[in-house]
């Protein structure tokens, strides 16, 4: 069996079929096709998926967790395992596409090894990780955080500012086990490797006519929360040059954050998300205001050099107008690389399929970051039709999900067989 | 008795104990000392008004908008009256001074009148108007608005967003009668002038010394409502220059609102009090924004150009980011000027009283706009300590209370001997 062995060609059609199941298990009272970790259709998407696995010969299991787990049993059981998955939930107001054509494209993969009678050496794992994204609690990626020993007993503890409940009782509630989650990390080189199929989640794939991205590099994440202290006055009396206006400080900070994405030499980006102000009447000057943004780029020394850059000259701006600030940053993640084997092995794949590739680097965070701990990691991009994701239009034609599975299928046995 | 008659001392003692008596009738929920039209706490204060006024010799009643009015009764009651006061009602936040000073004031110069004998030839109106400050239904100056004919039938359609009831209704509920509210005008002329005291609410009187501020002019306020609509992405893989980013575009209109008040060549503010952005989320770039701003001038020509600029520029800087917009402004008041005569009857009684004093036009509305119709309209502010108002900390001294009463008894005995 060649690289390209014609047997390994996905089946649009039962990957469309179990996308428009999965597409039902919606949050009704919500925009998109909106499935929150947490929320009871979630909680139904992890037994479907469970019966789904379970339905196709795999050894399946739900892990403290809430990680829905399929083994396909290799020749060698003491080998280390290779492990493909995404995840399913989606942010309020999302699409159908996002982490799920992940999970459908390893459910495909083991589908296709297993009927076409295609052993590997290894097991292959197919992972549906819980909670890709960022929740009310502040922590994303809380079933790749579990496996990879990164989700902490301080995050237990953090709680849901609308509802007053921790993420730890949360989890409880939905007969999770946090405890156990918590103490769950698997053993750094315990897998042989992990690859994840995910839409691009941006223009450039569709822009250049490339049909697969081979991901060089995931960005890291800094994260901040900078917060403007004024004097609120009343905005008839108080003379312009009097005034310490919180508002304005913060609306300088929002420029300055854009500026230093403009200004990255390699990929970056830098967004504010997020902007509040109060006492936010037609008549008074803001005394208080915030914003929260991130950057994010595959390069930590611009991450570090622009975060120093943009604390000082918010400081600095807000100062002239006598307006204070604090500023804090939280490190949501640092970049990680792909492994280079990972990606030769990704670019040889679609360079035997004959479909055209390009490297590319993730500005969107992915439970793939996590994994990198375990074993060599590798992500292959399928185009995102005008960049859009995280949105209820986010669209990725069939055919690009059938090669993005294509490309995985052949990567997974092509790794299969190399030693380390 | 001259102008400056010894007898017309005003007791600072017993206006502090009304003060102070007021200061008590608060919500008690909220910060400072709030006491909003419609709640409880003002109801109360109205009966509270009601039987100060009838226990020193007023003729009181509540009419139909709910303004408290007394009539200390003049030699020759066909002649047309003279009135003066203010508000009581504060904004969420607000301090103990504000109206407040200016109805109590009204009280001590009836006070002062009837207990020294002085009878003047026409009736004396003290009033303490309905609702000045902004609501929520958009409606400030309920009271004066009835009696100078400016309250309308649409104001009373006008819904509280947060109750779903209406103006109309929510003075039903509290025992007034918005229906001849409506029609309570009062005859164009039918005063034969009304002045008010009330504090700067600014920084200006304190900076110079003066004691007493001869109001020239209030200004006219015009509301602008800049909606902002790009499109919202993942903040993590759209590049910085494909975005369409409405918050960016909503920080700009924020700083143009400031370069217009920076450039106003005479009195002129302008304030952006309160901005939204959506989805709002760390790691989406906002797709929608909006900002709530205003500006402000005693300059009807400077204000129109401001608006023709400050529009067309918003416009053009977010369309350079592909962001569209909508602009609509609110004309929520004309500037309105102070009679010369009343102006000159001010100065001159704070001359006899060997006052300081100087000119200076109001940035903040006040009842007494509407009243201009009604006959010559005069006002005269003392100084609020740090420019501080519409706070907890708004703060007056008592003697410039007391300095400030002494000028309006005086301007108000001069206005009465005067023929029209």
């Amino acid at each position: 069996m060649s690289a390209s062995d014609p047997q390994l060609i996905p089946r649009a059609g039962r990957v469309r079929a179990d996308l428009d199941e999965l597409a039902r298990l919606v949050e009704d009272d919500r925009p998109g096709w909106t499935r929150r970790a947490f929320s009871e259709p979630y909680r139904e998407q992890r037994e479907f998926m469970l019966g789904k696995m379970r339905g196709i010969g795999l050894e399946a299991r739900i892990d403290p967790a809430g990680n829905v787990i399929g083994v396909l049993p290799g020749r060698n059981r003491s080998l280390p395992p290779l492990m493909t998955g995404s995840h399913t939930d989606t942010v309020h107001g999302g699409g159908r596409y996002d982490g799920i054509v992940g999970v459908l494209g390893a459910l495909e993969t083991a589908r296709l090894f297993s009927e076409q009678g295609i052993q590997l050496e290894r097991d292959l794992i197919v992972i549906d990780f819980y909670g890709e994204e960022a929740n009310n609690f502040g922590v994303s990626c809380v079933g790749s955080r579990s496996i990879s020993g990164r989700l902490l007993a301080e995050h237990l503890d953090r709680v849901d500012a609308d509802t007053g409940i921790s993420l730890g009782e949360t989890m409880l509630r939905r007969g999770l086990d946090p405890d156990r989650a918590v103490r769950g990390a698997w053993r750094p080189g315990s897998l042989h490797g992990y690859v994840e199929l995910h839409i691009e989640q941006g223009p450039k794939l569709e822009r250049s006519g490339s049909k697969i991205g081979v991901v060089t590099a995931i960005a890291g994440i800094e994260r901040l929360l900078a917060r403007f202290s004024g004097r609120p006055d009343h905005a008839g009396t108080m003379p312009m040059e009097e005034r310490r206006d919180a508002l304005i400080a913060a609306a300088e900070a929002i420029l300055l954050v854009e500026r230093e994405g403009c200004g990255a030499p390699i990929h970056g980006v830098s967004t504010t998300g997020r902007i509040e102000s109060s006492p936010g009447s037609f008549n008074v000057v803001p005394g208080d205001a915030a914003i929260w943004a991130e950057m994010r780029s595959v390069d930590a020394e611009w991450l570090d050099g622009a975060k120093g850059r943009l604390a000082r000259d918010i400081a600095e701006l807000a100062a002239k107008r006598g307006v204070d600030t604090a500023i804090e940053w939280l490190n949501d993640q640092e970049p990680v690389h792909a492994a280079r084997s990972v990606q030769d092995r990704i670019a040889g794949a679609a360079d035997a399929l004959g479909v055209s590739w390009e490297s590319i680097p993730s500005g969107a965070g992915h439970d793939a970051a996590h994994l990198a701990d375990l074993g060599p990691m590798g992500m292959v991009f399928i185009p995102s039709v005008g960049g859009r994701s995280h949105v209820p239009e986010e669209f990725t034609e069939m055919e690009d999900v059938e090669l993005g599975i294509g490309v995985l299928a052949h990567t997974l046995l092509g790794m299969d067989r190399e030693r380390r």
